[in-house]
């Protein structure tokens, strides 16, 4: 097997710095430019002959050209005689289209997998998807890390003995209970009612909350509109102390206005799958680091190492 | 588009037969034998040249056997030329192999899925999968049927008013909020707690059950453990009727003895998506029929009516 | 066959709108939105089954978005059980990505063909490809219009007893010829020579053109600066009258306010295989609609009819 | 290339061990269990990534079930990152499903090789099919070991002298032929007539056999009918000695009682391809081992060393 | 379904044109040329779009130009847009590659069968396959009729009291059989013995002919070697009278001169299949015509009619 | 990667022989001859296995066979375990076909390309593509060298102050301005002209050429009719000297003939893409060598090294 060879899109170049500062390897650079007519130009600046190549691009807004921009470096990776070329995707947004819940719609998450092995990757690494269904939408072999670990220690840190993990939706409760046994405390979920043909409402919260430190978590903030319904919803219910915990930190649109203005959420902790621009941090937020865990999954598919033990030996 | 011509595996020919006879058009046979060396002989004895084929078979025990059958039918009706072929599957069992919870195991949903892609397949009917994103598994156009609005039906010519729909699981809780939407009632889940490495107990609900009359739901009962176990929670917390409900009745192993144990069970519903023989009736138990839904599908599958609209013109 | 169904991305629906109006078929609605992770959500809102469907959508910028949102279209069809499914791609800005002209690049006029094909794309119709060649890419049957010949149709109607047609690029001017066989007058190109790594300019004129009314064509033109190029060197060679023609007229950047500047320029031609803004419409700017061809070209690929005779005929 | 890595599903463990015995490699772990719903669930219990793995499973009763095992490895091994792997069936009972002698059914020896590339098969190794052809069904590179060396060199250890060999058939006495020149002896062969649809009768022996020793030779025996039936003939012809050989010995249903009925059959001669339980063996039955054959096959893949030598040198 | 269109390559233009006054249709013109560098130019003469399309072409010398001819015309055709594309190859030549009985070789036969697929073949329409399993090559529904009934009918006018039935050799048998068995003779069969590493000689005949009137059927004669060589081996076990029949008649090299001095045989019957010029021909040579077969087989593949019943109602 | 493994089809076996002389490898044998009924045998004399094999073989008259031989010995390499194969065509005649410039053709340059990949082509290597288009034609990792290099490196020996290149057609003048470049001379151009349906002529010669020593390029020359043409209309604008270049010197037909009856051509250089027997060499005849142009790219693939460095490190 050839070197290791690391390529970013501009989706989240410091991402891909640190991943190569754990591996000690350089980053290769990747020329990215549009024609005039506003289609992309992608150059990949260094030999990739034989070397095992990974593309790192997590699918950040502006996503369809963060999409395209990976496509055009799998097939130029390709054509320039990769022997093996692994796209790493830390944050995979198409996951949440993993369902046919309307006609006549795309199940885009598997369109996206599908377009990915047409385009040439031969492996996809990615990090806590929306649903582990979705593991299934890939043709390629997949690694699929989990960041729950990484937000667990965080916690650890702190007395837990009247915390409570609190998922905004029952439907998706499932990596909420890993969470909370992974912090050996209980777990509830708001429960979701359909008021009209495109409004969606928490109308309750299944389980008991009253008195405790809740941890809401979710696997992704947007726009953080689930999240504001289900910290009014847990006040209601006389919840002691807030705190916010998502893989994902998108905070697009008003979010991050929005969680600025509740005052009362002691900490939203989160991890750089996604870049955090300055502005958009808040004082209350801590932003843990996936680069550790993304750069020993690279280390490992490299050397043909067991991935799954990463989990088994470090939790 | 040629005619209608329906096939059945030897998974349900009573199914088979009851579709045809919704349908108006007969069941062609079909000779399912054994070589010497025990290789599945399956012949299509009636003539498939540039007709709409449809191939009907549950993955029901034994499911190799029903699969390979399922497989050697599209291929010999590819062979034969059919115009088109849809696999109709009304419990695809491999579903619940959908994501990758232990290393070096197959997504065997997926795989399954491809495999029928490979035999032939243009098509696919399914009826209320384990979970959404199992769709997505399938390369080929699928439309998936949901036997929630059948049992939703049936129980609402009770009295609701002091009803609780009980998920077993937290996790796969959605199915379960869908149907108690559809009755108006809430929603409440049981917890799971690994307690070792192979062994998984439920140990408290979430949400409000006490004093409640509880319609416990699941897609699909095998050998009930996990039915069992909901039950003896339940009865912790003082339920007032317990009825239980699923689609995929398989009552597997000791169920039907384990099942029928339970003497404070009002009903348990169910719908022939699987066979259920003479010796697996209980007294308490009601099978409605998932026939008329099928032969619907299929015949706007046929005549290019959509689908979508039989939930939302009948619900 | 099941009946003509057309469909628009959010590209150029005004030209969808037209084609529609001259088959006398409705254009069915598509939503098109965001999540508010930027991911895009595409539902067809008319019932494709067995259907013959088309979708429109000429890769304008933001290309990467509406390219994206043809994928889903295609995705979505497909799995809305649509007979055959047509991309109708009047331009196909990708195009000029169609060579390795250095190393490591993606060659994504191949590429963008192959991912519409994984989509579901069973046909393609394009016009007037950047390079004949270009064609080849397309692994489904794809029928090739070309607009030249409503260009000629235009510039017919005036004296050309004095007229040559030059084309900016020596290496591309097979096109240029072709126009003005059809016009019947002798071609002139420009010679590019390469300045710096990143600069090529216009040296010389090859061919004669002094005294001469010019027509200027390209198949596309961007930011115009190879026309403001081309311009400058047939002044130095004092032609008595400049024209310029294309196919698809973008005008990105500072293209109007450039071409606007021209005040020796007596017409512009082009056609609306782009969207023409009012605010990007100049005084000498005259819009030539290609709808009745493309129109022609669906309703012959409905019926079954000879498209090559569509030319053979009207020429 | 990684390392050996041999697993063995369930058809067939001794084989496996002889296999790794003679490599001297551990045999690897392999989970095989069913779900309560009858699917099957396969773990592979070690490290595949980048290996060069190995999965060995002749397709014997339960055919069904041990084939469905396989696929599921296969695609287990892939989703491990395995390096290369090679499907290793001894016996390939679908092979006699190789072609279409009635209308509407699949050539399954096709279907069945095709099934295996989707599953994730990059190299597959068989022993003695059926016929030559079969192995054209497979897609992948294949090597198809020949056992009637195995054969030849157990009977040329006695007086061939006065020996001739029979084929029960006409139509398949190519492989007998071989064993006959192998052997240096003549070859006679069985004339079968159908009688009625489902009925075949061997009416005569095509060559001299009276007063000769006769060896009858198979490639495989099930229920040993066509054996019994081609004994009749000889004797009628008067042989003086009767053994009998095969490759793969399945004696399936009342094989073993009608053939141990045969008072003067000399010896039955046949390999360990399929498994031979204590309670299937006759005393007149030899047994030979193909592990070594099998063992040094699959080393000579995994160094890169000529298979076709393996014959020519040894022979 | 489209119109049925027919196109002959240049290989048997006569027969394609008695298959087209079988059918009433006319016979579409194709044409076929050189470029200087060799390269080969087909055009489709006729509007394919929707059509039913089937290219008629036996693979007989110059094979290559022959083959390469088919495949782009069945590429053309598919560009084209035709709705079904059916390539008839009344003599697939490269059936004889169809094992892999030397060491790095390809199995020809399967490799064209995919490169028809690549080239755009929805359906195969063959005639006497060399072996049975050949069908199994090919991965598009392939319809394989037989020639042996033609020329049953022929020798049925004949006394066959004294008759028997003679294969060249033992290991292709299976088809001297069935024409024995339509015709209610015995059969016999040469037993090849290979002299040296190059030669392969017949030594023997299995089976009774002295004083019989022999027919000696083979599916194909090229160069007539074995042919030759069977007669002198009856000649030595004194037949009555020698008949010689075959499917495919190419007697390419010294055929005819051989085949002409062997002055006691009887008839020589072939078809059709390839072409027969007139000084091919010899004096006591008939040739049946396989059009009104082939005729009917394209009839029933086009209007959607069981193709086994073909056989079954005729013999 | 293992070794370098070189076989040569029977196409051009001296430019092999100096591939390997350059490479310090020996060219392995390959068997290749027709049965009697023409079809083609293929045999590798030498393992393949893991090895890194190469095939050289232009695609030059009989250009059928030639690539049909390819073919078969892709697919020979990939059954015998090839680690990887890479085609090695330094003449890909079929680049010409490259556009539907006609109703109902195919593109065989695009099915060439898909054909190869079928057989089991990993990689493929060519020379000077008649347009760079085509590369984008092919679905495997393809590299294409440049012979113009080579040309321009023997001219730029003379003295070049007066010298004009001379591209024979309009629409395809880029390689020639590219070697104009390279020798820093202008350009210009024939322009071509319809007569008829099937008669084109060159009318004139857009750019200076009168007084001038003329270099006239093409890619290829294969009949000779366009050079001569272009010679005459360079002789009305009495050019001084004229030259000859063009990297594929085919010289088919009458070309030798013709080409020696220019008395006034200095001289005709070529390459050894393809064979020159000695009977078709002019006295003013050079052929340069191109094989350690490919011998380096060869050993370039092998290593993992960059092959564009092959092209800007030597010009």
């Amino acid at each position: 097997m050839g070197e290791i060879t690391i390529f970013s899109g501009s989706a989240h170049i410091e991402l891909a710095q640190e991943i190569c500062h754990f591996l000690g390897v350089p980053l290769c650079e990747t020329t990215i430019r549009r024609f005039s007519n506003d289609c992309l130009y992608v150059q990949m600046k260094a030999n990739c002959r034989e070397n095992d190549v990974f593309l790192i691009q997590p699918l950040v807004p502006p996503v369809q050209d963060h999409l395209m921009e990976l496509l055009f470096m799998l097939d130029a990776a390709r054509g320039a005689s990769a022997q093996r070329i692994t796209a790493v995707i830390p944050y995979y947004s198409y996951a949440r289209s993993d369902k046919k819940d309307a006609p006549r719609i795309s199940i885009a998450g598997r369109l996206v997998a599908d377009l990915m092995a047409t385009a040439g990757a031969d492996r996809v690494l990615v990090m806590t998807l929306h649903a582990a269904q979705v593991h299934g939408f890939f043709s390629v072999p997949t690694d699929h890390l989990n960041a729950l670990i990484v937000l667990a220690r965080h916690f650890r840190k702190y007395d837990l003995s009247n915390t409570v993990v609190v998922s905004p939706d029952l439907g998706n409760a499932k990596s909420a209970s890993q969470f909370a046994h992974l912090l050996r405390v209980p777990v509830a979920a708001g429960s979701k009612q359909r008021v009209s043909d495109d409004r969606v409402i928490i109308d309750t919260i299944v389980g008991d909350v009253e008195g405790k430190d809740a941890i809401v978590i979710d696997d992704e903030i947007a726009n953080g509109g689930t999240i504001i319904e289900i910290l009014e919803r847990l006040r209601e219910r006389d919840v002691r102390k807030i705190s916010i915990a998502c893989t994902h930190g998108l905070f697009t649109g008003q979010a991050i206005e929005r969680l600025g203005a509740q005052s009362d959420v002691a900490e939203i902790v989160t991890t750089n799958t996604v870049p955090h621009p300055l502005e958009k941090r808040l004082p209350n937020m801590t932003i843990l680091s996936i680069a550790p865990l993304l750069a020993e999954g690279i280390r490992r598919i490299h050397n043909g190492e067991s991935i799954s033990s990463l989990f088994t030996d470090t939790m």
